[in-house]
């Protein structure tokens, strides 16, 4: 470690408040109106600062767009990832992984997630918001595939399974979960996106008991 | 039927023709820009026709985006339940609606399902176009609901299966394929999308034989 007087560190903290600020107003601004939707000028609106003040810290749009991203996916891996990665390697795992999820996007419903409403906003839309879409999703699955992996190494799951296959059919319930609760208001899209889960992995659980 | 003159024929026919084909392009913007991306200013550029020879179809811009929504449902009606209803009430018209829902959202996949990109733009905008798409959405749903429950009535499928979830679970596989082709460029989600239709009603079909 470098040594850095007080004055520095306190200057650099200083920074990054007025900069986790302006994130986390961004994150709030873009779940309700979309990344698409984010401006400089409404945020610095919003935060009392000067355009130049926000513009200080993220030099273009697409920057603050993409630390919004960024923002996001510390928050989902701290809330949904890590917290999992404690249970025992296998279907506990996968289970933790899966229903955190859920809760997850649960809390989201009020404002709709920034990536289900990005994917739709981006997928025709070439440029680094749309790269750093696709590799937050596919890095996701690929999580997704390493803990179902795992389940069948641990002989939790039957060794026939399609783990992208799953994967593709997980994300199909949150899709569904999404749509149901944002459109339609329906009230039982979290019940049903974990009836669905508990539904799939139950199809290839080892010794699985028929659920319904 | 009133008797109508030739003259009056042709001037309805060329007036419903031009207002078709202004729905026609429209459709096509929407389905690239969205629904919200609409706008008469460049359709009637698109058209070259003057915009008030636009509005002369439509008085408003909402009037225009709920034309057409309701000729995408048109055309879903005609291309996917029409000709399944042909089929014999129970599993087979079951299956020939999913195989043919499957085959219409393959044949969006260049530009993007208006239907999927609109439940993301509307569903925190109240008005005339969020409620046109919630009926559509319902209504669909609801069609699914009633082979569902008429393959149960004669025999196919298990008493025990709960409609409404079954449905959710197929428009999930419907959502996930229209993602994983549109922003992840995926060259096999109608393929993924059709296994799990496969596994779903695997699931609860009678005398229903494992399938991988």
């Amino acid at each position: 470690m470098n040594h850095v007087s007080t004055g520095q560190i306190t200057t650099l903290r200083k920074g990054d408040l007025t900069r986790a600020a302006i994130v986390e107003a961004a994150l709030q601004a873009a779940s309700r109106d979309g990344l698409e939707g984010l401006t400089i000028g409404t945020l610095a609106e919003q935060m009392r600062m000067s355009k130049s003040g926000v513009f200080a810290h993220f030099g273009s749009r697409e920057e603050l767009q993409l630390a919004v991203l960024k923002e996001y996916v510390h928050r989902f891996v701290d809330d949904v990832l890590r917290p999992a990665v404690s249970k025992p390697r296998g279907l506990p795992r996968l289970e933790a992984i899966l229903e955190r999820w859920v809760a997850f996007l649960a809390r989201e419903m009020m404002r709709g997630c920034i990536m289900i409403a990005g994917a739709v906003e981006y997928d025709d839309v070439p440029g680094p918001q749309r790269d750093e879409m696709v590799a937050i999703i596919t890095g996701w699955k690929h999580e997704l595939v390493i803990a179902i992996r795992q389940a069948v190494a641990e002989g939790h799951l039957q060794a026939r399974v399609d783990a992208h296959q799953l994967v593709f059919e997980i994300y199909g319930l949150m899709l569904a979960m999404h749509q149901d609760a944002r459109l339609l208001r329906s009230a039982d899209s979290a019940k049903r996106a974990r009836a669905g889960l508990r539904r799939l992995i139950g199809d290839v659980r080892i010794n699985a008991r028929r659920k319904t």
